[in-house]
């Protein structure tokens, strides 16, 4: 068998430890790499601390990993070794729905294979990002470009395809106000996509407290919750929330343009409720959007690299596991700018 | 003063009278009508009721005219003496913002005048169709064939508009599916008019009392509270909601297609919740939609005659105010296939 350096929560909230797991085995169509970088999710948080559904213990957390292929299958077409690849939140959907036919494997009807907590279709655990080396299907990976930060290209894998599928399925561009709501890991990332699409972009935060950051980023404006809920009407054409926090939805829309849409990215733990009325008097749209499908995921990462544009990182030691546990508790406080990425060779 | 026989509410909750009610008077770019037709609307009884916000009395309801023209204004181009003309939800618009200029008056930034229960931006009180003549400014009338029904067609200026707006904004057509929820005024005339565009429908009712004429119109199926709601997955590109009832929102999430959404028109007088998941997971939207602009008012109206389109009515005698009275009843207890229309030179 063999088996990888890995950060491990052996069960529901312990601490990571570093041990060796499993590798899947090489088959013709798979490919292999070195993580050199794996990226924080404030979802592995939730996963490790088993706080959305029963988790799959030992867990491997991280779906955002940035490496170089070490070998390849027999039938593999797209990589060869040496070249820099990535995986996301995702390493296998059923290939045969209409949604994997069209492109959009997140959607796959039969269930994408996550990236961990995940089993695969032939049972075995999924074991993610945090590891020295994966085994993945070449169809569920993807290329990154040479002259990118593989460090700050990690983060993409998910927080960019998670931003990027709703911005450009909305069509934020030129002549379009897309505001940002809430500038962590996926609102930064909004924020340098959608002013990269072309988009006049505004940033609602709950506190003053990143507006120089917003500001550098390129964003027009910076607005407090007590500056725009309220006060601001028909503004925007599109409000992408990153949060996951509670919202007042009616606030929000209000804030809308006609034929405006609130998307959600972010996931609050509870319902959400709306007056009729708000989404009704200006043909407004409550909406959602999970992750992209493997061709949007290469499209952004391509559009990512031509942009010059990277997650803004603090870089974590792999060898130290009670600093991946720090990190951890510094997302929950939002105190972090604006991803961590580990150093996932040092595991 | 000119007057015009109406049928009018003194104060909220009283029963309709015929009275004299003062025209409006002619300017040069104005249109007086006969009224031949007047549809009722379930939110007339909102307003005669006062169940939405302090209503204006005395109450002229109605906001579904079809009448001859038989008299313009000086400058009126549109229109000549003996058309055929119909008249909607509401009368003026402030003409110049961005909506306006857009044939968007419904969403008018300064507020479109109701046909009712409004005032016009002289400060004079609107009154509605429930009368025997009306004047209302050329651009806010629309032309109806010569070959239709003009009874059939009174209902379609508010609840045809209402369901084909957003039936051709959410592109129901060939290759769709298409769910309404609920069959009365609204739902029947969607089931029309959705089946004319080309989407394949299905009916989504309380109860299977109107099965049979769900069918007879046209839609391929027909399916009750129990046997749609956590049955049904992954279905209909769109359900447009026609009820005011409160919503299972989550179960009528999960029935829709990756990118489906839940549009509604009907007003439930309630806040409704979802779960975040249900439309992040196939990047759904809940939505609404209110009426029209003139423009597609207009394009609604060709549609219905060129595909022979009109409500499915029962006739009130306008000279009997308290069949009209009694007619209210029965729709608030939906004992009406489909909409009730009153004769109005009778009243």
């Amino acid at each position: 068998m063999t088996t990888t350096r890995s950060l491990v929560a052996a069960t529901a909230s312990a601490k990571l430890t570093a041990q060796d797991m499993k590798l899947r085995p090489m088959g013709p169509t798979s490919v292999k790499l070195d993580i050199k970088f794996s990226g924080i999710c404030h979802s592995d948080i939730h996963q490790v601390r088993n706080e959305w559904s029963a988790g799959i213990f030992p867990m491997v957390p991280g779906h955002e990993m940035a490496g170089i292929v070490t070998e390849v299958g027999s039938a593999v077409t797209k990589f060869k070794v040496g070249d820099r690849i990535g995986v996301g939140v995702f390493v296998d959907s059923c290939r045969e729905c209409e949604y994997c036919l069209a492109d959009m494997e997140n959607y796959c009807i039969k269930g994408p294979v996550a990236s961990y907590n995940s089993r695969h279709y032939d049972g075995e655990p999924a074991f993610g990002g945090y590891a020295r080396e994966t085994v993945v299907e070449e169809r569920f990976a993807v290329h990154i470009a040479d002259d990118v930060d593989l460090a700050e290209t990690a983060p993409l894998l998910c927080a960019g395809i998670t931003v990027y599928t709703p911005l450009t399925h909305w069509n934020a561009g030129p002549g379009k106000k897309v505001a940002i709501l809430g500038m962590g890991g996926l609102g930064h990332l909004g924020v340098k996509i959608a002013i990269a699409l072309g988009a006049e972009v505004t940033v609602l935060g709950h506190s003053a407290s990143k507006k120089a950051d917003a500001l550098a980023f390129g964003a027009v404006d910076y607005l407090t919750t007590a500056e725009s809920i309220g006060i601001v009407k028909n503004k925007f054409d599109m409000i992408l929330n990153t949060t996951s926090a509670d919202l007042n939805v009616d606030g929000l829309l209000a804030m809308l343009r006609v034929d405006g849409a609130l998307v959600n990215v972010g996931l609050p733990g509870t319902r959400q409720s709306y007056n009729p009325f708000s989404i009704v008097d200006g043909r407004k749209s409550i909406a959602g959007s999970n992750t992209g499908g493997m061709k949007a995921t290469q499209e952004m990462l391509d559009f990512c690299a031509k942009h010059k544009i990277g997650a803004t990182i603090e870089l974590l030691d792999g060898s130290d596991a009670a600093a991946i546990d720090a990190a951890y508790e510094r997302v929950v406080a939002s105190d972090i700018r604006y991803r961590f990425v580990i150093d996932a060779q040092k595991i």
